[in-house]
């Protein structure tokens, strides 16, 4: 089951509804662009990859409804606009949808506008999913070592927020290399940081690994430094939303820190991303990268498995900030592990993997 | 009000349910060592100080119910050992239930160690109230250079968990220089850290806070660094559960990450404590500390304002692990403030300080 599908007797985009997991799998369809906006601003589907591919599908759901001579290319651009300015921080949305909008401006006819979105959106779909394998068999030339190292012992991979299957249509970019090792029969035991305040990790990434029956425990965001620094994390695998090209990574807020902990106590700090996630326009990432402010009511109460705001964590008077993500410099990354293989976290090697760019 | 008291009519020790705040202020009797013990456990108190404090008056209740030929010097002795045993990490614990028994073991009428006892206690809460409002004052001149270079703008001080009023009888100890500064009319803006799994900071600290009309911002423990890498964190102060007499500091799970992105950043690390919560027997904190793993079901269930485990964060099957602190090694620490100044966080400066030690 993938975060994302169309459902090809009746042409229409459906998505689970993230919000719920893992207590809910509840489907929703993407009827109009406004659901599709929706979906991303609310995180009913999230992860780079995911919202990248749920843009481009928004793309097609904007001609689908707009049959007709009022489509014109101003039109299908401000709605692409719209689209892209859902979520500030993964460059994917923006990425997809201008690849879905080029192929539809490339054509004239509606209805063959209609079949190059539905087309691309799925296009990107699938090389999503390959990289994601890609990723999984860079990753495990990774693990294998450690494993080795530890003849048998599990090899204990701390991962921040959720870059697994539901972020990135199947296997994950951070989850990829541990599926991949875990298919293998390498032990594997994962640490799950609780990602505060959406819990993206203890709702999302505890689901996905306890589907398949990965081992895994769930720990607080608080928790991961005294962890490394009783050697009880022999790698850290993390996602990203953006990445500048010079190596530095917009992720999750808290994944920073993690990268401080892993740094101080010589533990590797990967990060894993499809090439569709690097930004390479952007030099400095943490000046330059748009660091999202959500909802301070999402740290105030904390939602669950009803979804309702029924929960009020702090005094009724106290104000809270949410940032969503942060920037964890280039020097702190132990190295990009991407599908077309893993690279130093500089631009120079990065380079050497694109040449193209 | 303070967090324990004698209530000098009925010559009974009372608490706030600090499990029951923000939302609802209840009162609990501590009738018997077993009530003071679970209170300890079970967090109904909680914060260094207050929970030395508890143990004092815990010894005042074991001799008060005992009065008779029963109280022997053993039994007191086993008493004090079950409730120095109700938490491991904090130092102050077994230090004020020793001294409270030494008083009490020094006198052989029943009623003069009763009265020995419930002196003691008193004592001991007079004490750290008095060595918080010392630590306000050394604390303030930490805070005044800041206020000064940032000509009237807020001085934004991070802290994480509550060492406020509610951890130490009045005052707090990470609070004091808040409380001090804001009393001589310094802009003070706090960022209070949530601390899960508890979330001592967005309940406790927020609380406080707010009672006293201090400017304060609740965020996730996942922001800190990004707060500190955009310059919008002058100070860091934290309280602490123990500190070797080499400078690691014991304190809530996540303080080691914070001093990191301090570190990393050119942000000042402070830790503010009383003199009863060195450890001078200690040298390295981070292998010999005792951290405590308490239940992981308080990662799993999200506890607020009802204090029932009725909010299930995780799937049905994820394990969650839950190590209450962890330790902040001295080289991260830029100076300790204590009841009797300032020190670097060193043996040979933190012995100038407490030259009978």
């Amino acid at each position: 089951m993938r975060p994302i599908w169309r459902d090809e007797e009746l042409d229409r985009v459906r998505v689970i509804d993230q919000r719920r997991l893992p207590h809910h799998l509840e489907i929703l369809e993407l009827k109009t662009v406004d659901d599709a906006i929706y979906a991303i601003k609310e995180m009913v589907v999230r992860g780079a990859p995911l919202i990248g591919v749920t843009g481009a599908y928004a793309v097609f759901v904007a001609l689908k409804n707009a049959e007709g001579p009022e489509v014109d290319d101003d039109f299908l651009k401000r709605e692409a606009e719209r689209i892209k300015s859902a979520r500030p921080t993964a460059v994917n949305l923006s990425w997809a949808v201008d690849r879905a909008l080029t192929k539809v401006l490339a054509q004239s006819d509606i209805l063959a506008r209609v079949d190059a979105a539905r087309n691309e959106a799925a296009a990107i779909a699938e090389e999503e999913v390959e990289n994601s394998r890609a990723i999984g068999r860079c990753g495990l030339t990774l693990i294998e070592p450690i494993a080795r190292r530890k003849s048998g012992g599990p090899v204990n991979i701390l991962t921040h927020c959720n870059a697994g299957s539901l972020a990135c249509i199947e296997y994950g970019t951070a989850t990829a290399p541990i599926y991949e090792a875990f298919s293998q029969g390498i032990n594997i035991h994962v640490w799950v940081d609780e990602t505060r305040p959406l819990n993206q990790g203890a709702r999302l990434t505890a689901w996905e690994l306890g589907r398949q029956g990965v081992p895994h425990t769930v720990i607080t965001d608080n928790a991961g430094g005294h962890l490394m620094q009783h050697g009880l994390v022999d790698m850290v695998i993390v996602g990203t939303d953006r990445t500048t090209h010079t190596g530095d990574v917009a992720n999750k807020i808290g994944t920073y820190l993690k990268a401080l902990a892993a740094k101080d106590n010589d533990v590797p700090f990967y990060v894993a991303l499809p090439s569709s996630t690097f930004d390479w326009t952007i030099r400095d990432g943490v000046a330059d990268i748009p660091i999202e402010a959500r909802d301070p009511d999402e740290v105030r109460y904390m939602l669950g498995f009803t979804g309702d705001k029924d929960y009020l964590l702090v005094p009724e008077n106290s104000p809270a900030a949410n940032y969503a993500f942060d920037v964890t410099p280039a020097r702190l990354v132990t190295a990009f592990i991407t599908e077309r293989g893993i690279c130093e976290a500089n631009e120079t090697d990065i380079r050497r993997l694109f040449p193209e760019r």
